[in-house]
């Protein structure tokens, strides 16, 4: 992992020449809707490979009366090897889930833990010291996975009432406790929508002087099967576009370095648990414009487009992502 | 007019302190639905104005058999008279419009012309040589009138077959000839939504070499009615959010200086000429990103709100402004 790596302007803005999108539709989006088949799930993982996506979230080993929709994530785990360096990551709110995923050879886990202490409790049942002790159960049990943890409500919190539980300083603050215990990497998660450029840039800030072991550099840990050049190790954000501003929060973003994305094909997502918080930021959209400044993903929008028209199929109606219904823009210059 | 206007950082990004916003929503919005009464259009505008919008386009004088949607411009502008400084803007597609909205007492006229020769075909029934010409006819009959040509497709077309009609370097051309015939500004509009921040890099910067009169500096007329400070005489955008790259496209504006931004409350909007063109930057999506960065509008996310929810009465659907939908964000830091 090289943090020397060439980077390209836009107007005055410096970006990096590349970054590494993870798709999350299939764990993200799929897990507020009614349950869809593991086999569907398999085809829509399958398509996402295929059009160049490195890293899938591929499911969540969590409890299935929880969340319906995420039954059967070992048979998708199975129904995808991770042949060619392709990446599967799966969700484990705890240790019993992480223990599940390692026994289905599964090799990078994200894990939740949250900057708000009202959405840890209604998340995954734990305040927010708990849920870091048990990242660290998780990280000793499974010595040699990728940790990424995945920091909830960093950019602002609707569930609690007091404005000083969640705050810049705060969110920074478990980010550093997260990285003590041996992770791998972090990703910041706007839950909710709340972040603006001016939000991202103090929160990665923040969090890059609080906790620089998961912020940035060489990652602690071994990754099993990364792609060469992927930054694994480095700081990753994971947004919503509940209010329109995911693209131009991962622009914001990628002008400070930032070059690791969660996404959501057609835009789908949303936990069962945070009502309203809309979808992700949606695949497409970011690919759509990556494309034409030239930075490099390594992912065909022509091959995301045809998986989120398998996408709509399988869900039954239309994708949220305005790309998914306009399609692309051509060439132009 | 000055250029030396102060400035705020927002990592390493500059941008302006303050933006002025023209909303758009009771021309651009209403125009593709069915008709909309008079005096309820009234009542949309002075909701803006009192939710502090400076400018706002109230209509267009154009034949009601074309756009019926715009019948009774005329009653719309008796009804908001321009008391406190407060801008009312008419679209006019030719000298007949320009006319009568002179007539109508009007001193603030925008007046399409397209980059793309398919789209003028198609919009104005003109060729963009004759339709800058008439453009010339409108700066000579109205000399007291604030003219702002906007420049449709200036981003890319996908009317035109041969990919030479629409270029970086024919925008600037038509840019420069709207210029020549010495109108007070140019604002440069993605019809159907195919601007990305690379594109608006690229625009922005050959317009304003071979049209510096129309794209920064001081205007080339005595605005009537301007408010001081505001940056009528610069180079604006219109941007629409066909594929939800708006909001990142104004970002990428504003650090390259660009100060001034039509907007559509609700993201409502979209030429009955352009199929599929899809909604306007949406006025609360944009002042709810300034207003978190501390750059200044003069509105009130809370009074667009309120406006929203009278707007989508008066249309009978809700709104595809996701911040109409979702709210505010409160502080954060």
């Amino acid at each position: 992992m090289t943090t020397s790596q060439t980077t390209l302007n836009v107007g005055a803005t410096q970006l990096p020449a590349s970054v590494v999108i993870r798709d999350c539709s299939v764990r993200d989006g799929l897990q507020p809707l009614d349950p869809v088949a593991p086999l569907q799930r398999v085809a829509l993982v399958e398509a996402l490979f295929a059009a160049g996506v490195s890293d899938v979230e591929v499911g969540a080993f969590v409890s299935p009366k929880a969340v319906p929709a995420m039954a059967g994530a070992a048979e998708v785990v199975a129904g995808v090897p991770p042949m060619g360096g392709r990446r599967r990551w799966v969700l484990v709110p705890n240790l019993r889930g992480a223990q599940m995923a390692t026994d289905a050879g599964v090799g990078h886990l994200t894990v939740t833990v949250s900057a708000s202490p009202a959405y840890s409790a209604k998340n995954v049942g734990m305040s927010v010291a708990d849920s870091i002790a048990e990242v660290a159960r998780i990280r000793a049990a499974a010595p040699d996975a990728v940790v990424d943890v995945v920091v909830s409500c960093a950019f602002g919190s609707p569930f609690d009432d007091d404005a000083d539980d969640v705050t810049v300083a705060s969110v920074a603050e478990v980010c550093a406790a997260v990285v003590a215990v041996g992770v791998d990497q972090i990703t910041l998660a706007d839950t909710t929508g709340m972040a603006t450029p001016r939000r991202v840039a103090e929160v990665v800030g923040a969090v890059r002087n609080a906790a620089p072991g998961g912020a940035s550099g060489a990652p602690s840990g071994a990754p099993s099967g990364a792609l060469s050049g992927a930054p694994t190790g480095e700081l990753g954000l994971h947004l919503h576009d509940t209010r329109g501003t995911a693209l131009v929060n991962a622009w914001a973003a990628m002008a400070l370095g930032v070059r690791r994305f969660d996404t959501s094909l057609g835009g789908l997502g949303g936990s069962p648990f945070a009502p309203g918080a809309g979808g992700n930021l949606a695949t497409e959209d970011l690919v759509l414009v990556l494309d034409d400044m030239g930075i490099t993903t390594g992912v065909s929008l022509d091959g995301l487009l045809a998986a989120g028209t398998q996408l709509a199929a399988v869900i039954g109606r239309a994708l949220p992502s305005r790309v998914a219904a306009a399609g692309g823009i051509g060439t132009f210059g």
